[in-house]
């Protein structure tokens, strides 16, 4: 819309910009809407670290990330980018991941040959290709941008697995629903943004904290680093590790603990770890999701 | 070779089979020439489930898996799948890692527009993209399928990054060696067999153990797991989470060990370990790679 005379008013209405991986329709942008509503300006990338430089650069003012999946596990990439990165989480929303054989609208599915996605979509709907021997599964980059793909083409043998989003933004059609195996299928989401806001905890909110630390190399020294917190009754929700670049068999763990930095018995934990390592950053502090 | 009368001679010349994932030449060939020289039947697999499978049903005697990546981090699939298959780890490998840019023989360097490659051997390449601005990485399900792959082509513009062994094999030539962005980049490689072997431990040879539990979904439940292994001083090398399927934001451990179930102080930790968790499994024993 235009707007003339602009000023004060049209920053005011300036929709505020958020960058996520996929193309439109991707779960992420379904995150988004849950984190932001609509009144955003989606701004798809096509690798997670053009996600991230998109928000240090300031060309958008968020950035939804996926970080785990309930059955296919982290994204390990993600992890590495909170680190490199260090945009602070400011929320967490764990969204149900449905997957959807979709085609072009007046498609059967007797016609069906292939059925393009993201492999850890691909992965996710085992049983559906068992059942439909004729269906070869193909690799795509991204659920929502495989949809995208069907779309463009008018070859009516190949479909997508993609979110109903998807298959509602480009028009197409739903062939079969909910084609996942396991329904207990969850994607955890991190909003960020350039700088962490002061939280307003509303009542009965639990605080969540993600971290990142290096161990020494020497025994026992990651149960040390989890003293700190189990000595003090932190309890511990997640713990990930990574590979620590440039020494070969170190790691890096990432941690998340229900409480902020704020908290006494959190801050004491995090200064006793802080005499055990070389690295230790703190990732965000949001409110726990439901 | 076909020998004449068989029987006894003929099953002792017999090769054993060793599966891999990937083409011919893969990184992972590599390691089953460290692990069993060269004297075996190579029978490669498009994905990693049909190696476990291969070795489960007896097609092949071996199957060689890559388990983390000194730079890219755990291959997480394969720590489902041996869970999963409960074929037992034998012994350990650490493979250093090299990507060369490959081509046809002739070809010359500023021909090339597109180079092909797995995901993860590209992501380790960047600098080399960077310095290389015209040309662009396309994803393959492959490194050493890659290779393949550019030599059935006519297309000289494109290269393929893999081992210099994919190079060999396919009769390609290296237009520029090791453009990987860190050379501490090495993998850690499993052989497996349908079953176990009593291990003779060599002098000065230190034996590793790899298990996997559940943890209780209770706070502190994974630092009380740890400390059977603390307070018996048993030195832990790797963890490693992954979701529990079924039970959306629990995990499973995989845990490797110094020493072997057959150690008191290990089996005494193991037996604690055992009073605290619902899984517990040992996925192999063997002795620790140099």
């Amino acid at each position: 819309m235009r707007t003339s005379g602009g000023g004060t008013i049209g920053v005011a209405m300036a929709k505020k910009k958020v960058a996520f991986q996929g193309a439109r329709g991707a779960f992420s942008e379904e995150a988004s809407r849950f984190f932001l509503g609509d009144a955003v300006e989606y701004h798809p990338r096509e690798r997670f670290e053009e996600v991230f430089r998109a928000l240090a650069v300031g060309k958008v003012d968020y950035a939804v990330i996926p970080i785990e999946n309930t059955l296919a596990g982290s994204v390990h990439e993600n992890y590495d980018h909170l680190l490199n990165y260090a945009l602070p989480i400011v929320a967490e929303a764990r969204v149900r991941i449905v997957h959807n054989l979709i085609a072009r609208p007046g498609t059967k599915l007797p016609a069906i040959r292939r059925a393009i996605s993201h492999p850890v979509a691909l992965g996710q709907c085992l049983r559906f290709f068992r059942k439909h021997k004729r269906i070869r599964s193909e690799t795509y980059y991204d659920t929502a941008g495989s949809v995208k793909t069907v779309m463009e083409n008018t070859d009516e043998s190949v479909a997508a697995i993609a979110s109903a989003a998807a298959a509602d933004y480009y028009g197409a059609q739903i062939l079969v629903r909910s084609i996942e195996d396991d329904r207990q299928n969850y994607t955890r989401f991190f909003l960020l943004r350039r700088q962490a806001a002061k939280i307003r905890q509303k009542k009965g909110q639990i605080l969540k904290t993600s971290i990142v630390f290096s161990t020494p190399n020497k025994p026992g020294a990651l149960f040390r680093c989890m003293s700190a917190f189990a000595l003090r009754d932190v309890n511990l929700t997640k713990i990930e590790s990574r590979p620590l670049k440039g020494r070969p068999w170190e790691y890096l763990f990432y941690l998340d603990f229900l409480g902020s930095p704020e908290e006494p018995n959190c801050r004491n934990a995090m200064s006793h770890l802080g005499e055990m390592v070389e690295i230790l950053a703190v990732l965000g502090c949001y409110p726990q999701a439901a």
